[in-house]
């Protein structure tokens, strides 16, 4: 066995995904690399998994990396990956590069980052990387020196226990690094309706995001001036602010 | 338009549960009661949300409330309500009864408290409730007093803005309330390997979960003892404790 760190490496855009195949290249400077990613976009999925139906998993062919593809969602894939294909918990998983921002309030829908906090709550050292640019033929390269800066720290540094690392990064050359909060902001929706041949509904959901502060510490300030956003991510959903405050009600 | 509370009932186990319909029945004390739920179990669909598809939407019938299901995701569920069906947004989202527990690291996994979670980030006052019974048979007479109980609290008290409540309610007659904090805790799964007639491997997810701690705070340890437990619950997924420490990084 290498005594090189054991990566794994997911996301949610799918096994077919130019990030996914970025993430992969950089993670190989670093330590053995396993691919485990959806067989088809799993974008907005949250921390859904697949419990009533089973999960198909398939060997992927990537350059010069050891992939899989799985019929699940990103939280499966490392499930997947940590329980059947390496049958040990790896010393890092990457997530990404995501096609897309996970700054804000997206980080709760994202799959992408989903499966960075999967890792995190297994006590697994943990990444999620999102570029802001949706476009399939995204060009990655100049957030490479940055990714590869973040990956080194998260390997020297020890285990931020209960939390994970949520990096957004911004197009064009990265003007640094800023550690930031989740920026308040949340999706204001709406549907456009339509009829299918037989006369039934059906609904496309639209949205618009709707930032609710101006802090100048969070990730949608940094983004906004160019810098590459860093939030540590933790999965204790508790708000131990407002514990006294409920002590207080008469149940 | 009536004056009393606009209250959205919604759940992950689906428009037939019989937790669901317990919740609506309870509801229509307090409100105006709506129904959206989808139209299949969504269990372990955590946050996520339908985009790449369209959601189907159809009026569904339960005794004397507006009843309504969709194709999609518990959060689908509340945004439809909210965007669609209702056109502004509730006083009150009650999600639930879902049968089986939410407490510890399930509230990331569960539809049903995402939906919760969901209309804290839309600024609504809202609860999951969860009997730890997945018995769809489920008698939830025992709890109803002590829903009823904590319903009253939320609408009278301000909105905990930021969160919601998570609450887990033990079988039986339950002692009495505690407010507590998620517990730590994770699943070690494991994966029954089978192959379907093709040759295809395929895999159903197991899990044991595996407590991390011992502490007397927590909701496992109220649910243990016989409580219900009552997590205040927030979408501010920042470890700001991390933070500091993150700033000495060399990035």
């Amino acid at each position: 066995m290498s005594d090189r760190p054991l990566i794994l490496v997911t996301n949610d855009d799918g096994i077919h995904a130019k990030g996914l195949f970025s993430l992969s290249q950089i993670a190989k400077d670093f330590g053995d690399v396993v691919v485990v990613a959806p067989d088809k976009p799993q974008s907005g999925m949250g921390h859904a998994i697949t419990m009533a139906t089973p999960l198909w998993l398939k060997e992927a062919h990537l350059d010069n990396v050891s992939a899989y593809s799985t019929s699940g969602t990103p939280v499966d894939c490392v499930k997947l990956a940590v329980y059947e294909i390496m049958h040990r918990k790896p010393d890092l998983i990457l997530s990404g590069i995501n096609h897309g921002s996970n700054s804000s309030i997206n980080v709760i829908y994202s799959g992408t980052m989903s499966a960075a906090v999967e890792g995190a709550v297994e006590g697994i050292k943990s990444i999620g990387f999102s570029l802001l640019n949706h476009d399939e033929d995204a060009d990655f390269s100049e957030s490479e020196p940055f990714i590869r800066k973040i990956i080194e720290n998260v390997l020297r540094e020890p285990m931020m226990l209960g939390s994970c690392l949520n990096v957004n990064i911004p197009q064009g050359k990265p003007r640094g690094i800023k550690v930031c909060r989740q920026a308040k902001g949340y999706w204001e929706d709406s549907f456009v309706k339509r009829s299918d041949p037989q006369g039934n509904n059906y609904y496309w959901m639209k949205g618009d995001f709707v930032v609710k502060e101006k802090g100048e510490d969070t990730d949608l300030w940094a983004l906004d001036h160019g810098f590459i956003s860093v939030v540590p991510t933790q999965f204790d959903m508790t708000a131990h602010h407002a514990i006294a405050n409920l002590n207080t009600w008469k149940f």
